[in-house]
């Protein structure tokens, strides 16, 4: 039997006690998976006495995480603090530097310094493992980096971010609107008093530039994504959607395109009997397209302590068994720059609802402004509102809602065409524009 | 660079020729993400000169593949001959007491032999790898094996078998009867001349006997499976099904019970609004319950030579990244004897379909019975018939569909009460039951 692995643990939150009760739930089963004894050796807090559910003692203490990272004891420095920048990224640095090997679940941080930090371990011969800083506890990452390597993958997309799925199902449920799930997703839990790096899209942009590399072998490039959150949906929507057999989804999608790399991350329309639509509440999930493997998807809880450890424990038992990857799946020079697809090229089907002005003229003026624009129509209904809320973007007058789905099209010509229509003025608010995605 | 990995490849039937079609597509990507050249060395087939559409120039052809995986030059065995004994048997343990690792897609050979054939390659220092043997493309070997072993998992299930799928699928869409659909998956090559191992539901219980050592690390027992197939389900289940909110899927099911591990295969109803009940046609899902993860599923193809191919090379490039992993995940010495669970104790809820004599009492008398084995209903609905098949069942007489869903019960009482109901002769056909799960 090898020597016990020996971690080091940064981050008493959800995932750092959620991890501590894995541990101490498995016992003697955790070393015949791994092939060796795990143990938690020393951990570090902001707060050394705040009042914890687990028990520390018999864990050494060490109040800097740096001091952590480069404790002579551990073999493996488990980041659990989060941010981009900091006492994160530096005590991850500073592991890296004395070889030891680092589990994080930090998205933030890999998201804007994956490939230095990438190249950083390969450096030094230590592991950067990431699994839970993606998608939960699903096994996103390995499938990626090790399950599904002999494809070249042509796209990757998902829900990446539980607190936007669980409000757009409670919107669909319920009826309600976004700024009252909202409030009610504050009071329990699961959002954010400050909101706006979930429902921004902020966070889903993180998961999906480290699926981006993943999946294509380029270095991380956050600020290549592009990003549109779910503030600007109404219950209008959900119902328009519902009534033409669609969901409405915050996916971020990443795709091999002619020009480059397209990363986005928008709400997004999905057939209802697809799988992706059926996946609600706080769960996420992602799918690959390979050439060879065909569609695959993975679906499960995208958050929390419990989920979140059985990620972190998958990459330390990993390291146990001496089954050490390169951080993105190739050697860190092998990663290509990210070159960004040409902008607004993306083709395909746009739902488009707009609040018009019930005047004779107004219907064809706006086919008019479509059809200038090379946009050809699916459908296009005038929808009397089905609920007291749907009616709320009007701004008096008497306006009613038009909800129309084009054929296959390219995002600039909707853009051009929407800009048309509203200086036109028969509309009395922003037109909606809901991206449709080819599953 | 290391040296390149030498592949042997027993059998060039759609899996061998897809792995072949993959390598050749690859090139230096492979050796990027592998940190090695990969490279088929030798071939065998049953037939040398039948015409293949790949090209077999500069590949050497060894007639005999048990020659073929004792061969000095390879590191790999590759089997994708099939069958539980024979060739491809002789061909594995032959190659694993040479020390090469093996790389399969037979699931049959490990249902029936797994534990021994785990213990085989750990004595000689070789892996044993079947990513293909268990849903085709989807990485689920891997995501259980590795991704979710912090978990104590309790339960797996899924979709295991296209063929069946495609079948349900269609029957529900068209409201085709089984045998219509049958006959036409076999002229479209979606199901074998012979059927039976598919429909029957034999092709889940090997894939799910894997499953269940994978994840509860037992030794691999075939015979413990329980096994129903799709033949008995009628358009008239379907169509009540689909009245009710579910869908009928054949699904196999392990779960780990206070009296051992019960393992089955039978067709269920599932919720529409799941994502399993969306898994349509061809495809396969499967998802694990662990007790820090959650439900995690996995969807995708699970068929096929490019689905096929992508798993049995993410095997290869394990290897030849160094990343040996036992069979099952953990040495084969510590695979736990499999104890079955006591039968038919399962609990959970039921349909029941019952054609009824249009008589007085008969209601009542059946009702009678119910409660007498201590069964309440959910439900009791008499169905008239939605289509000419739905009214199939009866022999003359006149007959009526009735449908029952039951609260949680156990499955002897409601074996005991159906046998009771057919004794008293107030139905014209044998009743049908089917499982609902609890998802």
């Amino acid at each position: 039997m090898p020597d016990g692995l020996k971690l080091g643990l940064a981050g008493l939150g959800t995932v750092g006690s959620g991890l501590l009760q894995l541990i101490g739930a498995r016992d003697d089963t955790l070393e015949t998976r791994a092939g060796r004894p795990i143990k938690v050796v020393a951990v570090s807090a902001r707060n050394k006495r705040k009042k914890r559910s687990i028990d520390l003692s018999g864990l050494r203490f060490v109040q800097d995480p740096v001091a952590l990272a480069t404790d002579p004891e551990i073999d493996v420095f488990v980041e659990l603090i989060g941010g981009e920048d900091g006492v994160a990224k530096d005590a991850v640095e500073a592991a890296l530097r004395a070889g030891k090997h680092v589990v994080t679940a930090n998205k933030a941080l890999l998201a804007h310094h994956g490939a230095s930090l990438a190249a950083l371990a390969e450096k030094h011969g230590a592991a950067l493992n990431f699994e839970a800083a993606v998608a939960g506890g699903i096994p996103v990452v390995k499938a990626i980096r090790e399950g599904l390597q002999g494809n070249d993958i042509t796209r990757v997309y998902g829900i990446l971010n539980g607190t936007c799925n669980y409000i757009l199902t409670r919107m669909e449920r319920d009826g309600h609107s976004f700024a009252d799930v909202l409030k009610e997703a504050q009071a329990q839990g699961y959002a954010e008093a400050d909101p706006t790096f979930d429902i921004g899209g902020f966070d889903t942009a993180h998961k999906l530039a480290l699926l981006t590399s993943l999946a294509f072998g380029t270095r991380t490039k956050f600020d290549g994504v592009y990003v549109e959150g779910i503030e600007t949906i109404m219950p209008a929507d959900i119902e328009a959607a519902d009534d033409l057999g669609y969901r409405i989804k915050l996916l971020g999608v990443a795709l091999r395109t002619d020009s480059g790399i397209e990363q986005r991350v928008h709400p997004t329309m999905v057939p209802k009997d697809t799988a992706i639509a059926n996946v609600d509440g706080v769960a996420n999930c992602v799918a690959i397209d390979g050439d060879f493997v065909g569609d695959v998807m993975l679906i499960g809880p995208g958050a929390g302590g419990g989920p979140t450890a059985s990620a972190v424990m998958s990459d330390i038992i990993d390291i146990a068994r001496g089954s050490l990857m390169p951080t993105f799946g190739i050697r860190a020079k092998h990663l290509r720059p990210y070159k960004k697809a040409q902008m607004r090229a993306h083709e395909g089907g746009y739902y488009i609802r707009l609040s018009v002005y019930d005047r004779s003229g107004a219907f064809a003026a706006i086919a008019n402004r479509m059809a200038g624009h090379g946009i050809s129509l699916q459908s296009i209904v005038q929808r009397a509102p089905r609920s007291e809320t749907a009616s709320k973007g009007r701004r008096g007058g008497k306006a009613a809602p038009v909800v129309m789905i084009t054929h296959e099209t390219t995002e600039a010509a909707v853009r051009k065409a929407l800009a048309a229509i509203e200086r036109d003025g028969h509309v009395d608010a922003k037109p909606q524009m809901i991206r449709i995605e080819k599953l």
